[in-house]
Parts: C-alpha cells; sequence; structure tokens
C-alpha cells in the first residue's frame, strides 16, 4: 500500500453520522494528527461556517482547526473571486455561504448581480427565486455549492440543495456551474491549502456518489469506507472503482 | 369547415394577455354566446377562484359565468375525488388549489395524507417541501396541477408550478401525475361539463405545448390562434400540427 503524504476526509457518515461519531475515525484522525500528516475535512454541507464544524468535531475529540475545514460554499466563493474578484453576487443560501461570500470580498446585492450562487437554503421563499431566476435569464452567471439532492434528517430525507436549486435550473433552462463534490473543482482547491500533489493525496469518504467520484474526477487516489451510505454491494453496480475499500478506518495502514 | 357544437377556450394569450383584452377574443365569445354554442374555459392558472376569474372576463365585456370557467385546480381536486372520494389531501398552493379541494370533500392534512397536491405556491417554503417530499417518500401519491415552469409578469419570467414542482420530484425520485394542460385529463373533464363529444368539440388556444397538445393528447381538434406564445415558425418544428391556425379570432368562421 501506498504511503500518502496528505489526506482529505470527508465528514458525515465517514467522521460522524448525524452528532453521533465514529470511534474509528476518531482514532484515525488523531493518528494523522500525532504522526505530523496533513489533513483537510471536506464538506458538500453549505450552511455551516468552517469554525462551527471545527468545534463540532473537537466536542467528539477529533483534533481539528477552522483552517482544516474547506466547506463547499468557501470552495464557491473562492472559485467566483478567483474567477471575478470584487464581483457582485446574489447569494441564496445560509449563513455558511453568505459569510464565505463576505469573506471573500464578493460584493452582495440583487440588483444586476454578475453571479447568482445558490447552496441549500431552509429560508427559501418564491421572492428569492424570482430574483434569482430574473438574474440567470438576464445574463448572471449561475453557480451551485453543491447537488445532493438529500438532506438527511432524523424526519427522513428532506429537499437537499440540489433540489431546491432546480427551481432555477427548470425555470431558466440554464444548468448551474457546480463546485462541491463529486466535483473536482472542491478538490484540487483542497490540495492547493494542503500543499500536497494529487499523486501524494487520499480521499476518504463514505459516498460513492460524491467522496469516491470527487477523487477520481480530480486524478486522487481514493478510500471508500463502509460506515455510510454506500455499501459494498452498491460498487458491483458502478464502472470505476474506488483506490481502496475498507469496512472501518480502524484498518487502515498508514 | 367542420361545424363545432362546443368550445374549449384557453385564457391567457387567447383571451386577453395579462390585463389587456384581446378585441378579436371579445366579439368571438360573443359571437359564441349569441348563437348559443356552450363554450368553457380552460386555464393552467391554479391560483385564482372560478368565481375570480370569470369577473375578470366581464370585467373585459367577455360573457362569463363562473360555471363556465375549468381551472387546473378544479380539474385536479375533481380528478383525486373521482378517484378516492373523501381522500386525505396535503395540499401546496395557493386559495385557488385549497378551495377546489375542500369544494370537492377532500381532507387537508399534514399528517398521514394519501395524497401530496400541488400547483403554484408563491408562499412556498422549506417546511411545505419538506412536509411533501416526507409524505411522498412514505407513499402519498404525488398529484400535480400543472408543469408550466415559467409565469410570465411584468418583471419577466418567474418560477411557474412546474419549476417549483421539480423540487418534490428531484427529492423524492418519483414524477407526479400532471392534470393540466397538456395532459388529456382536464379536456376529457371539460367535454364531460360541456355535454360535447369529442368529435363536435375545437380546442382553440395560443401555445402549442400546452392548448394545442392538450387537445391532440384527448383526440380533439384545435384551433392555435398567433396572438399569444407560439408563432407560424415555431409550428415548422413540431411534428403533429393543430388542425387550423389563425392570426386572429375575427377570422374564424363558425
Amino acid at each position: 500500500m501506498k504511503t500518502y503524504k496528505g489526506y482529505l476526509i470527508d465528514l458525515d457518515g465517514t467522521v460522524y453520522n448525524g452528532t453521533e461519531k465514529i470511534p474509528a475515525a476518531v482514532d484515525f484522525v488523531k493518528a494523522l494528527n500525532e504522526k505530523g500528516i496533513p489533513y483537510l475535512f471536506l464538506t458538500n454541507n453549505s450552511t455551516k461556517h468552517p469554525r462551527d464544524v471545527a468545534e463540532k468535531l473537537r466536542s467528539m475529540a477529533i483534533p481539528a482547526t477552522e483552517a482544516q475545514v474547506l466547506t463547499t460554499s468557501m470552495a464557491t466563493a473562492k472559485y467566483v473571486s478567483e474567477k471575478d474578484p470584487g464581483a457582485r453576487v446574489y447569494p441564496i443560501g445560509e449563513e455558511g455561504l453568505i459569510m464565505a461570500l463576505e469573506a471573500e470580498g464578493l460584493i452582495l446585492t440583487d440588483e444586476d448581480p454578475d453571479y447568482v450562487v445558490m447552496g441549500l437554503d431552509r429560508d427559501i421563499n418564491y421572492e428569492k427565486l424570482s430574483i434569482g431566476a430574473l438574474a440567470i435569464r438576464n445574463g448572471a452567471k449561475f453557480i451551485a455549492t453543491n447537488g445532493d439532492i438529500k438532506l438527511p434528517s432524523e424526519r427522513g430525507f428532506l429537499p437537499g440543495a440540489g433540489s431546491i436549486i432546480s427551481v432555477l435550473s427548470v425555470t431558466t433552462e440554464v444548468k448551474p456551474t457546480f463546485i462541491g463534490k463529486p466535483e473536482p473543482i472542491m478538490v484540487e482547491q483542497a490540495l492547493e491549502v494542503l500543499g500536497t500533489s494529487k499523486e501524494e493525496t487520499l480521499m476518504v469518504g463514505d459516498n460513492y456518489y460524491t467522496d469516491i467520484l470527487a477523487g477520481i474526477h480530480a486524478d486522487v487516489d481514493s478510500l471508500l469506507v463502509f460506515t455510510g451510505v454506500t455499501t459494498s454491494d452498491d460498487l458491483q453496480a458502478v464502472d470505476k472503482q474506488p483506490t481502496y475499500t475498507i469496512q472501518s478506518l480502524t484498518e487502515w495502514d498508514f
């Protein structure tokens, strides 16, 4: 087995399940930390601030700083800012998205925006959707944090970012540029933060269709752990396999 | 030209454009009224009560009673009620839908509904979408008033019923049964109300993809008038042509 110099780690289903930590993952991250191997948490959750994500991890005894968290909102804000510094953006999303866009120095406005940037917004309403649709039709570029269609909750699967975003893509007949996993953009940004190359880095996650495909699309090796969404049966239906599969992260040999 | 004993008439783009009446259509409906030929207005607008639709028509000097209006909400309520009288329905929509469902004696509830019935709802929020998605996933049947993706307004095209409905179809991966035009269901109901047969009835409208296709799907002759959405150029791209096309309803010979 190859030795990796950097790890990209998914959160829900990999490190915890909702509010319950996965003990093997706690030990896994602690081992990375003790060995001094750089790691970064990659999440498609666009609603939270990285400070709050890090705090949640530390409350589970997982070593994590704010700088070790890359949310899809941060990746999206960075993507827009690199293309078009100081651009005018109409945001549809929660605190995590708004703060990430502001942190990149983008101008938030509902008048003549250059971009409509959309993530999960549980405070969605018809006026926000209307402003977004009209702006896209007037030529604003359409960027979306992630395409996840379902949001797991204790009540069952609620509408995910991708489902809400479909209102704008159906109305305008314009498909957004997605930034989060399984797109490679977020993984490429993560490598820059870690300072490791594609060849030296491993993407770790529980969901084939987001985590593992993000690795495959970005040419980064991947480790699928069966503690979340994807089962070994599911893998029989897919063409490109993860580099490694594992029942629990305790089995991983660094 | 064949003589028709009943007319089904679209509203927006055919009889008026937004708040402006189309004078040729006013004379057309007056002529039907004077000749005693039965007619019914068929609209995919699910938000309004038929009483208010008839009132708007009369304010334009178009002879119309509440009984001469069939909205997609009324058609949807009737469809559910015929399949399952007294069924438990979770409605997502505006006054026109809620009142139509109540008028059919259906039970409106957000707990364990047998049906989720959705139309345009400009008061949409995440909780309504969540309740709808969970109910469909728990086996409730998913019925939608109409699939129009855009809502014309003075600001431009806003999200239509079909766009908002896509949140639930994307989240649940269940496609709804659509009732409005271009489905045949609404036309078939309209024939029952008029009391004329398919062969004796003409569907009149400005939109090929809703009005004319509804006629074609229901085996009813159709008349496309070029006062609204569809142009004669558009027709070159379609396979099945309307029975008749006309520049203005003044040209029509009864």
